[in-house]
């Protein structure tokens, strides 16, 4: 493939960046600022970091107005200079190689329909009464159960599943080996055993979400798992039946959400945080990593559970046996505390 | 696909349950109480919703005896409505389409056999000397390797893998992404590098055993991994080589494992729980969410670890930092208590 | 299939091993020492286990020189009796069905080039510019993306994806359901609303490293993520992007390693463990089970957190409320000792 090349005047016009310096700087790909050389377009994502801007070869550098004069060659300057960076990097990805039109080697039920300008990859599976709406690509290997809608534009990358029942909303991005659909986890004891209950709803994801690598997303009972626009799940994420999820929530790694939780918009989860079923978190809730709500968490913020400090083995034990008595001995200090009012 | 109809008094007759009120009531649908209207089943599972029976327009509603008086409309006595309703409601789901057959686009191995009423779907792959029994059911892109067992009525919805030595007993049900025996993870430090142990076991899955989406089961090293009938496992679960566990025994998303656990029967692991390896576990425990046994765990009962109030992060850490002194802590209490007593 | 027999003495030449006792005893499969019986090989890893050496009924025992007086039957004695166990019983793992060549199901792109001595199984779909070397085998559905390459010898066992510009080094095996090289979870908030960070690195794979079913290795977003040689990873382990791990680290089930860590070599991270991002952890550090570290690790070591004990649900929560007042707690005792030493 041969490597595109860009001159800084025209990324600066294309992406309505302030140009410093000379605009005939050729760059035909990007790296950190520490290791960049002279044809590499890097950024600055935080003034921590502004002493690199002395030592680094970078041809290009996009940087925050705040930071501009410090660059010694060429800059375009951005309000927020990640944001930038996103724009202009894409140019870099290898394009999809996705035509329109069915691989012949796909199977497509009768009653399914499939719009003219979606890709169909090989050997794909696509359900009985399933609609795939127009430029949607569904890389290969794709499984699509029945009754299930892909929006426009969505991608889904390969191998990807999608059970009964799942509507995706336009641009949904979900990678390898997700699941989406399944049978959510119901079951009923009848006297000594187990028997299933049906799984009647479906999962419904909005605009512009983004599923990670081997995520699931479970179908709900009796109605459905709900992800709002614009959601970001990590990989490995377990999203149980009946979840509600608001708009512009990001999960990342291993993170996993019970059973009927409402998580709020705008929410962070950090890597295997999580929460119980049946509660709810507000909009604005912070988890950080491993962190794990219990109960509902009704007020924005940032919170922390299971965050522990990594001990050399014998000592964490020394310190750990002691929390088996630790609300005795909290009442022992009581009892101490109060003797020492009587001396 | 046309929505069936039912009338209560016909369900009553099905599935052997007492009607109270009009028997011509029709239903095409099933609801939670809250939201049902008056085509729609709803049930009603526990003694604590009783005041929503009040307000409810649900057509007909499954009900306790002790709280039958209290249905406004109609309704079907069962003495277990969570039972009653999941074999109703199991009407309602979109009925498998899995003719018998093997697709042309399926390959199975010259020493394979599968079963006249077996349904072996598109992309399907099946190895050396596997047995595929009577109306078991294999959606797309299923790959079963040498040596297994898949028996009667089982279901794998698709993309499940089964690589070596799997022997399934009859009406199991495996979803998408499901890996049961690769490689349990044995290795010998041979000098300054690893070689890997042989895992020349295979796994054995009991009758009526449900397996979740992207859940891994490992082949064992010398002998089986076991699962007894009528384990039920949600998503994202990882069973370790030549774990045991017992019969009727449920686990949440993201259990874990390790190798050589035997757990017990009528267990109930919460989400994210666990177990270390080399241990037992009991009948009958049930490990809340997050709880891991690192020990055994001889008498039934419900146990908890790893269950942490979510606090604001400063609040967290300045209580975490202490965690590294509390033995310290728990010994200078200790002196200040013998003084006490000197006093 | 036929089982294969193996005499003793033919073993210990093979294996470079000391016979003691009847060269001709007949091995025809292996098991543990316990249920052994007189045509099976056995091995003992520990001194811990000497006492089974007089009740078991194997037919041939690998030994270490310390514990070979003690074997009743025939002996085979090896310096390291775990490896020589490894190396003995693959010869009882059934044999890879993998003839050379592109299986007539499998789409290979144009600018793709495939080593004759490669084995493509049914149903993969291999991607442009993608190189397969040598021996290289890849069982039934891998899905190899654009700019991958695989080296001599690798074994994608079946399902394995890779998704752009991973590149394994030799003898790499990868398990069911993995997924390499799927785009880092990189976003930056665009006002109201996320926006993708191009993911514009890979994954390097180094030789002989093993990959779990269904783990996930994130490619890097402007440098690579890294896998030294002879790293081995267990099932649903997930590593972000540009996450480096040195030579020989071993990573059980369900680990996961946030972006930009680095992992020294010579590791070993128990099942559930893992590490925050933007850290380092020395070479030869271990973590028990669940142990996260949430800060760099400079030195060697046995280190724990998250290891609780599993109480009985009503005496830990008990205990865990308390955790919220320990920074209280600790301080009034420190006051009481002030006091203490006042009287």
């Amino acid at each position: 493939m041969k490597k595109p090349v860009y001159q800084a005047a025209g990324l600066a016009r294309q992406f309505g960046l302030e140009l410093q310096g000379d605009g005939l700087t050729e760059i035909d790909h990007v790296a950190p600022l520490g290791t960049a050389g002279p044809r590499d377009l890097s950024f600055i994502s935080s003034d921590r970091y502004a002493a690199e801007l002395q030592s680094t070869a970078a041809g290009v550098v996009i940087v925050s107005p705040k930071l501009a004069d410090q660059v010694k060659g060429t800059a375009l300057v951005a309000a927020n200079p990640h944001v930038a960076f996103a724009r202009v990097a894409a140019l870099f990805e290898r394009p999809l190689d996705a035509p329109p039109g069915i691989h012949p080697t796909a199977i497509v039920a009768a009653s399914a329909k499939v719009a003219d300008t979606a890709s169909i990859g090989p050997g794909c599976v696509i359900g009985e009464d399933s609609i795939i709406h127009d430029r949607a690509v569904l890389g290969p290997r794709c499984v699509i159960g029945a009754d299930c809608v892909i929006g426009e534009d969505c991608h889904l990358v390969s191998s990807v599943t999608l059970v009964l029942r799942v509507r995706l909303g336009q641009r949904v991005l979900i990678h390898p080996g997700a699941v989406l659909g399944a049978d959510g986890f119901g079951l009923a004891l009848d006297g000594d055993h187990w028997i299933k209950v049906p799984q009647l709803g479906g999962v419904l994801v909005g605009d512009d979400c983004e599923i990670g690598a081997n995520t699931t997303i479970d179908r709900g009972a009796l109605e459905d798992t709900i992800l709002a626009e614009d959601v970001r799940l990590d990989d490995h994420v377990h999203i149980a039946h009946n979840v509600e999820i608001g708009a512009h929530t990001v999960m990342a790694g291993c993170v996993a959400v019970a059973g009927s939780a409402k998580i709020g918009s705008y929410c962070q989860f950090g890597a295997r945080a999580g929460a119980f079923g049946h509660l709810q978190v507000a909009d604005h809730v912070t988890l950080t990593g491993c962190a794990v709500a219990a109960n509902s968490v009704p007020e924005a913020g940032v919170y922390t559970s299971h965050n522990w400090p990594l001990l050399p083995t014998r000592e964490w034990m020394r310190n750990a046996v002691r929390f088996k008595h630790l609300d005795e001995l909290a009442r022992r200090v009581a009892v101490l505390e109060k003797e020492s009012k009587h001396v």
